[in-house]
């Protein structure tokens, strides 16, 4: 049978393990990255070149049956050069939502969706109203370019926020309100052809430094899955979506308030290769190809955990009784995510308990 | 961390799946094969290469941490050569004794595993001898190169045994009694360092005109999870082994007598990759590479269908909720092997049931 060609912009440890995930069902994934030595092109071709290369983009798509990406700080004009040779899913207008906190607050505000107060802050004038209509401490966003809580900083007074802006390089922001949640959580739902629709479960993330350092899946609260699974389909509606969509929520107040959105698979996701019946990278293989979608129910009770910096030594790794191992084949570096570890349970008492054991093992070898 | 490195003698299916499991360990594997389109090559680093070119051999395990093989007909000699570079694993008596049925059958008895009764039959004349001794049907097979039941014949009379050994090309064979079994099992298990073993459930497998068609698994037998066990102890420890050890039983007379031995991943494994905690993949390059093995649990009931000759439309077959595509990337061909599907339950019952709908809509795509 002749094998299904995807073009992936981006050839991080998202993009190796869709490509992973696509050699079984006979998808071979073309990568585009600008480094050689990425944890995509270790396992499956790599194309270089920069991801905002228009013609690079265009390029790729002339080649395979359908591009998607790894990362949204992709330019739209170059996902719209890409279109024009194959479908780009999801499609550059649900990239763009989830490329600009500005937009993707609008967004969940238009159709409904909670998220914390927010102001817009242009430029450092705006940063007086935002003290006005907020209430501390205040957390100040860059509107592009930010993730892994990298691009923000939280302010406590109007000093703070002075100071906040001038280190945020002075660009376009967003302030938002400080949410005191109880938790995080996130949704992934998937997306296929013809509007087919698969959900995994809510998971809890726990972040460090803003980045994340563990999920558990799934958490099990049908009235919150349901508030979630709305703010899901809103947004699957709205941006005719293709893929995986990721919202993380935050859990305050007895209910979800919505904090952003990505536009591809994610790693409160990761969880989902041994911990759910069918994976998100299979999944959004499938949905972009469109094809039919997997199982998205999950298997057991499992817990992800993120190596941060520094790799543990790996056979010490591998002797913890029910870790699987994911190295992305990257060079250690401080707060580099450099791999993760899932384990797998019947109990969700037994799973947190060995979770909390294997994040001490994990924490150990950082030190 | 550095990444380890495996070398792979052959890079069909069994070759590419160790090296899919090899990824996400930080494992990348090298395979080598004469084929430049095999299954393996489009998902790894491929070397050029006959099975049994010691020069081809040698030159991998230079570049390699250990060698290994996916296929058990490479000669002693070409794996000697590799051994003077790296550790070859299995090692070169497992391998040699596991190319020759005789050697195999002869192993098997000093061991004191059940066979059927064997005569050897080294030239025409011996035909008659292996007549006397053995009560028909006779199974008379080529002691060399014989898989998916290639290289044998049955034979019912004297005659038909004649024309056997002359349809064979007259090779050295080895005449067994036919075995009226009840079902074939098949049991797998691992060693690694310091005699570090874990064994897989019993597998039942189903033929089809002596290629694989489907397996189940566990066959929940303890008494007869015992009696393979002990075989598999005695043959890893009589070998020094080190990886994946199958051996294929007969099941009759309510007890087990071991057909077959194969010295590597086997066929009656694939299921593990969903279906058990750690897959046979994965456990074979832990093993191979002296690191602690996985656990080999199953998790729930699986059952696997071989996809033989031609391939039923992808989207077909993805549309089957919960079933798994294995696609090895093969051009089709009149009984090979292109791929695996795997559905995975919680109630053996209800798994035999959606197999039985599978294989009959599997099997209705094939005419």
């Amino acid at each position: 049978m002749k094998r299904a060609r995807v073009g992936i912009v981006g050839a991080g440890q998202l993009g190796r393990m869709l490509a992973l995930a696509g050699y079984p069902l006979g998808i071979e994934c073309i990568l585009l990255d600008r480094s050689g030595d990425s944890p995509g092109g270790q396992v499956a071709q790599l194309r270089l070149g920069a991801l905002d290369d228009a013609e690079a983009l265009a390029a790729l798509a002339k080649d395979v049956d359908a591009v998607t990406l790894e990362i949204e700080n992709v330019p739209v004009e170059a996902l719209e050069a890409a279109a024009r040779f194959a479908p780009v899913r999801p499609g550059a207008a649900a990239v763009a939502a989830a490329q600009d906190r500005l937009a993707e607050k609008r967004l969940f505000s238009e159709l409904g969706i909670a998220t914390a107060p927010f102001v817009e802050v242009g430029e450092r004038a705006a940063l007086r109203h935002a003290a006005a209509q907020l209430e501390w401490p205040i957390v100040l966003k860059a509107r592009r370019m930010g993730y892994d809580g990298r691009g923000q900083r939280v302010a406590r007074s109007a000093d703070e926020l002075e100071r906040a802006f001038t280190d945020l390089g002075e660009v376009p922001c967003i302030a938002e309100q400080w949410v005191r949640f109880e938790r995080e959580l996130s949704l992934i739902a998937v997306q296929g052809a013809d509007r087919e629709r698969v959900y995994y479960p809510l998971a809890e993330n726990e972040h460090e430094s803003g980045i994340l350092a563990a999920t558990t899946a799934p958490y099990d609260d049908p009235h919150l899955w349901d508030t979630a699974k709305r703010a899901l389909d809103a947004l699957l509606d709205r941006l005719d979506y293709r893929g995986v969509l990721t919202v993380e929520f935050f859990h305050a107040g007895g209910t979800l308030v919505a904090n952003e959105m990505a536009p591809r698979v994610h790693n409160s996701g990761h969880w989902t290769i041994e911990g759910a019946e069918t994976s998100q990278f299979e999944n959004h293989l499938r949905a972009v190809l469109g094809w039919p979608l997997g199982d998205a129910s999950p298997r057991g009770v499992a817990g992800m955990v993120n190596l941060l910096g520094r790799m543990p030594p790996r056979e010490r790794l591998l002797s913890i009784p029910g870790v699987h191992l994911h190295d992305y084949g990257k060079a250690p570096r401080p707060g580099r995510k450099l791999g993760h570890l899932t384990i797998v349970d019947t109990s969700r008492e037994q799973l947190l308990e060995r979770l909390r054991l294997l994040r001490s093992e994990v924490g150990a070898a950082e030190t």
